[in-house]
């Protein structure tokens, strides 16, 4: 692969390459590059938003180079210093490395172990003394340090920002001059502190690392960024069919944004599908591709063609799917109302939901289209609930 | 001691103390009070602006309380971390043991040694870890920092603030917890950072120590605070003569100021001189008790006595000083211009200083105004040379 394949490579999707000039020449050495990623030592839970990052560790992995991936354990034992996050309690020691084995189990469906190291901030950051954190602390400004958009933002509204904040982002540069990093990886939310790695690595006499910056997924309903608590997510442990059905229900449109972040395939595949499309293909037949591409990757081929197959079943013959998931739900006075029982067996989050998708004409009992919201339930009934298209299960009226 | 009397004698002269109520409930205890003052690692060399806090201590001290003398010598061994003030190099600890035995040499003609306890807070410091330092930086916020006179102008005018700055004023305060003080003494300049330490006491669970704020003291112009570049101090260990002579030349106004900051003398003394120096008593009469007694405080009583006599000897009947330095000027050629022989003598800082004293009649040879500039003395004249009220010297021309 030339140079400028190489490149090309390591721009697809990216947001911001700093800087090009300077990559060239690190990629000329011919050694392999100290690629740095960082992340959060809490229980990780992935879903695809952050394999984008993942992604592109392996698209640099697979060119030769050498992936540092960096748990930021230091800052994670000691918690949220001001007590004011309990969502953020100190991390033991035990509980940093289970996080690790969590992370080593999942991420390895995606990275190359024999490429990847895993590294803890904790081995350089807790032989620092008091007086060495002063000295990292004087070769930054307030000023400079304000320019965060976020913490500029929250100065200007008088909404708090505690002293010590202004120094994470030291040590996550610091991180960079322990691991000699070459490249650092981050979502465009984290430019600034990527570029604290550069300075501070001017700062020791190393050569300064190259940025690159990923834009953040969008979720599924195309327009938030993908995250748990929005619902917009596709986790990378959930089951090959729940992963197809999602992939397949994304729009043709945002189609193409995650073939280029999340894809294997090449740009040059990816283009020919786009003509192809442009040129009356059915998208759909691309979305099958991928989708199965997805679930390959994080089940197994079989897993994925039998995913396929169930999935073209059940929607193009309307047959239910075979291992659908059996539940009691509990009718105290000898029977229950079709939103409680839709909210028991787990099939909506809510009544009210239940009640929305009633309206919406999208909850059938044994294929039948409920259409009365009062409907009431017998003790010993046993029916196949369908809410949507994909949320299916069997349930028992105890 | 009533406790009004002891509170009126705490007050004297003060500034700010912060609170008064809980002060009260302190000094009702009965027990020794916790004295907190801090001073910096650096060679002390010290003036009798500096001597304010002391004598404020030694009035604790005679009340019953414990001084902690504290020397900040953690910071003063990192020296400046930005390396950009060359005038603060890193302290070896072998330096800072140097200047605590100056101090010592020099405080203990102020302070009791029985009621004095000399502290380091490298002691508790050095033990700091990194991550201690993080937890102490969470205690406060940015905006709180920035509430800081100096830090606020110079955020506002775009000057630099290094982020350990922020960091500095939180260790100032941390000392107050290690020490368990109960009250810090302090220039009101430094009111900010006292207040720190009452924070902290308070974060940690203890009691908070009371804050009391002295004025700077006005140097000899009656204009500036006491300085020694601005050259209008009087240092401690200056000789009596020199000592005695700067203090009758203070103002009228400012004798007032100084008696009640520097004086041990009581204040009720103070007010009845008041009375009666505005019922026509001479004002030089108290400025010479004053005189005596400081000279006395940093000689004896023999040199306050033996510089009284000379002062008077000298400026009542114009006679020169007995114990007048002896000096020998070079006369290369076999001729010594006037200017350059003032300045070998060591009696002007330099030939235009020299010529301008000649211009305003304050040179004398052997009792006779100077006003020839170019008057030239042979090799092996001795002349008793002065220069102003103060500046004797017998000097030979070598």
């Amino acid at each position: 692969m030339t140079l400028h394949e190489s490149i090309d490579v390591i721009k697809r999707g990216c947001d911001e390459l700093l800087l090009e000039t300077e990559l060239n020449q690190k990629l000329v050495l011919g050694r392999p590059l100290r690629i740095k990623a960082g992340f959060d030592p809490t229980a990780p839970d992935l879903h695809l938003g952050h394999t984008v990052l993942l992604n592109k560790m392996r698209q640099l992995q697979e060119l030769g180079h050498h992936a540092l991936f960096l748990i930021g354990d230091f800052t994670g034992m000691i918690g949220d210093p001001t007590g004011k996050n309990t969502t953020r309690p100190p991390l033991s020691r035990e509980q940093v490395l289970a996080n690790a084995e969590s992370y080593r189990e999942q991420v390895f469906k995606v990275l190359d172990p024999d490429k990847t190291e895993i590294v803890f901030n904790s081995t350089w950051m807790d032989k620092f003394s008091a007086a060495d954190l002063i000295k990292l602390a004087a070769t930054h400004t307030v000023a400079r340090m304000l320019e965060r958009d976020d913490f500029g933002k929250r100065y200007k509204s008088n909404q708090a920002i505690a002293i010590h904040e202004f120094i994470y982002p030291l040590i996550q540069g610091y991180d960079s001059v322990a691991l000699k990093a070459d490249l650092e990886l981050g979502g465009s939310d984290q430019k600034f502190n990527l570029l604290m790695g550069r300075e501070l690595q001017k700062h020791d006499g190393q050569p300064p690392q190259c940025v690159l910056t990923m834009p953040l997924l969008l979720g599924l309903d195309g327009v938030n960024k993908m995250s748990k608590s929005l619902g917009n997510y596709i986790g990378i442990t959930e089951s090959p069919q729940e992963m197809f059905g999602k992939l397949m229900s994304v729009s043709d449109k945002l189609m193409w944004c995650y073939l280029e972040l999340l894809s294997f395939e090449s740009m040059t595949t990816i283009a020919k599908w786009r003509t192809e499309v442009e040129n009356e293909r059915n998208p759909r037949d691309i979305k099958v591709l991928f989708a199965q591409e997805i679930v390959t990757r994080f089940h197994n081929r079989a897993a994925a063609e039998k995913a396929l197959t169930e999935f073209e079943t059940r929607f193009k013959q309307g047959v239910l799917p075979e291992d659908m998931p059996k539940v009691t739900v509990s009718a105290s006075t000898g029977t229950i109302g079709i939103a409680q029982l839709l909210k028991q067996a787990g099939l909506v989050e809510s009544t009210s939901e239940a009640l929305r998708m009633i309206t919406q004409g999208a909850v059938k009992l044994d294929g039948e289209r409920v259409i009365d919201k009062a409907l009431q339930l017998q003790t010993g009934a046993v029916v196949v609930t369908q809410v949507g298209k994909r949320k299916f299960a069997r349930v028992t009226v105890g």
